[in-house]
């Protein structure tokens, strides 16, 4: 029995985009969230301003979610997982779990949208002592500071006086098998470098990159600013080891716009972790049977012209779940994903009620 | 009186996405495009293979195209320009003129999608010499050679045997008021400097570059293939200079790696010229009054979480037109729109009725 519901699963900017444009068409969704609320990753880990405009992250976000709430059409089941799926496109049946219950959902098209994890950089090959080093941290790490409006050491509460921004952990590493760019890093980093140049306004801040990816906007919104109006140093360099020393770190590396090694004592050092799919996009593209790339994100069948797609009907992948993605792109390709749901609901249900007529 | 149809400005791939999805949607549309036919740039522009992926352009643009044709919904417009518009959102009274004759189309929603032009390296302030040699060409006259399955000196019909490409023109530079990045010249480059590599095994083709910005997977598509398979030499440097010298060019610069001046012959030069907002772009921005940004391209009110509104309520706008944007953002936002427009055009008509119905 064709259904005219959309699943979603994934309740971050891309599902949450995904599920107002459905309502908004008429169209009713289930949207399928592991954690306790919706938002994804922005939220779950504690994201301070967005990149590039330094909107407050979770009161946007939550700008976002707010259509959804009390919406007859959107069904919201947080804390569960889709444990598992059969039929096909115009007519899935879904089990959703939550807390050892299991509830048959039925629904004309799934629609992806598990994003990414933070790289671990336990898995680096350098040498940055992630989980040695107090004083060094990640990304998420420094937003989650940031967050609550203060910068300091981990290992000791003081206020640091040098700190730097180490790119590409993770990403553009064949060693480790992820050979993509992130695409977000040099922005995200970028823009930690302004807020905590903000902050700590005495406080000396550098980024060690091999090619600053600032694309579109973010290169006038986020990069001449922070290297004119805060004064953050851009290092061409690679850094190969963090050590400690005394109560400090050294970064060992090479300076290769100078072309020679460098030894530097920071007080805290920020690895720029890079994408990677997340366990819910591993596990959702086995148990839907979706085709994966070799980095185990989704893969989208007939990019760079179709962006949603996937290799089976009626299912689609939208953001950070198909490769590294900014919001933007998150959330135009969550509108599409809506957009071709939508579409392929109302075929599957006019071809059923005409069947059933001829019948008839 | 409310219209249901949706008025959409441009036929490139935003525009011919939103197209498809709005007539999917059942809602009917009406594309007006300037040129003789739809396809925008990678069409008007002779784009011989689409990045990443090397699909041959004008055989993918079709495939997007061919819905279109013979759709009852779809009311295509070539050779057709917008003149005047008035109303407001669910009622727009659009003047669209064909060879001199004016014809009023009703709509409840706009899509603007009138893209982007290549920037004219005329206005560059650096010497390269775009209109005094013919040796010096940009990228898209490069792509006119490829799609003909040639790559010949323009001066004398010879093959080359030394080519170089230099990044960011008229992107990146404060001093033509340019300060963004045009996001897919370093992707492009790389991969137009695979396919004279292909052609020419024998020519020796280097990338001269400021930042190497190829983000998520076109750093394994093209990048790593252009240098490994393709013996492609990427080269940091900033050439400030194209002199001709017998029938060589000459550029003349810095190499910022080795940190010394350079002063190499080359055969042919070309150019990756930017993005910059179309002459389309910048009328229909005027005509509708919709908010563009100081480089002329339209406002995205609410970026990045929202990606195709505009300033004026029922007037969305996707694709190049609000700033630099690679296929992909172009076609997700593209049907993002489409979705934003359906729903507006399906929520006027619903007032009106209620509208009706009570008065009645």
């Amino acid at each position: 029995m064709p259904s005219d519901r959309v699943l979603i699963i994934g309740g971050g900017p891309s599902g949450i985009e995904a599920a107002r444009g459905l309502a908004d068409l008429g169209t009713p969704v289930t949207i399928v969230e592991t954690r306790e609320r919706l938002g994804g990753m922005p939220i779950a880990a504690s994201y301070a301003a967005l990149t590039p405009n330094f909107d407050d992250a979770e009161e946007a976000i939550d700008r976002m979610i707010a259509p959804l709430l009390d919406n007859r059409l959107v069904d919201i089941r947080v804390k569960s997982t889709v444990t598992a799926s059969k039929g096909g496109a115009g007519d899935f049946q879904v089990t959703v779990s939550q807390d050892g219950k299991q509830d048959m959902v039925s629904a004309g098209a799934i629609i992806v949208a598990t994003g990414f994890q933070h790289f671990d950089p336990g898995r680096e090959t350098q040498m940055y002592g992630y989980y040695e080093f107090d004083d060094v941290i990640t990304l998420p790490d420094c937003e989650k500071m940031l967050k609550e409006h203060k910068f300091v050491r981990p290992s000791n509460g003081q206020v640091p006086e040098r700190v730097c921004f180490i790119q590409c952990v993770g990403s553009r590493d064949r060693q480790i098998g992820n050979e993509f760019c992130s695409k977000v890093c040099c922005g995200i980093a970028s823009k930690e470098a302004i807020e905590i140049r903000r902050l700590l306004p005495n406080c000396k801040v550098s980024i060690f990159y091999i090619d600053m990816r600032m694309y579109g906007y973010w290169e006038n919104a986020i990069y001449w600013p922070a290297q004119e109006k805060y004064n953050v140093s851009y290092i061409r360099g690679i850094v190969s080891e963090v050590l400690k020393k005394g109560d400090k770190l050294i970064i060992r590396g090479e300076d290769t716009t100078l072309g020679r090694p460098m030894e530097v004592p920071m007080d805290v050092v920020i690895l720029s972790v890079g994408m990677e799919p997340s366990k819910g996009t591993r596990e959702m593209a086995k148990l839907l049977g979706v085709k994966q790339n070799k980095y185990g994100y989704i893969e989208t069948v007939g990019a760079p012209l179709a962006t949603v797609m996937t290799s089976v009907e009626g299912i689609f992948a939208a953001g950070s779940c198909n490769g590294p993605a900014d919001l933007e792109d998150s959330i135009s390709a969550g509108a599409a994903a809506a957009m071709r749901a939508a579409v392929l609901v109302r075929k599957k249900s006019t071809a059923k009620t005409a069947g059933a007529e001829a019948r008839a």
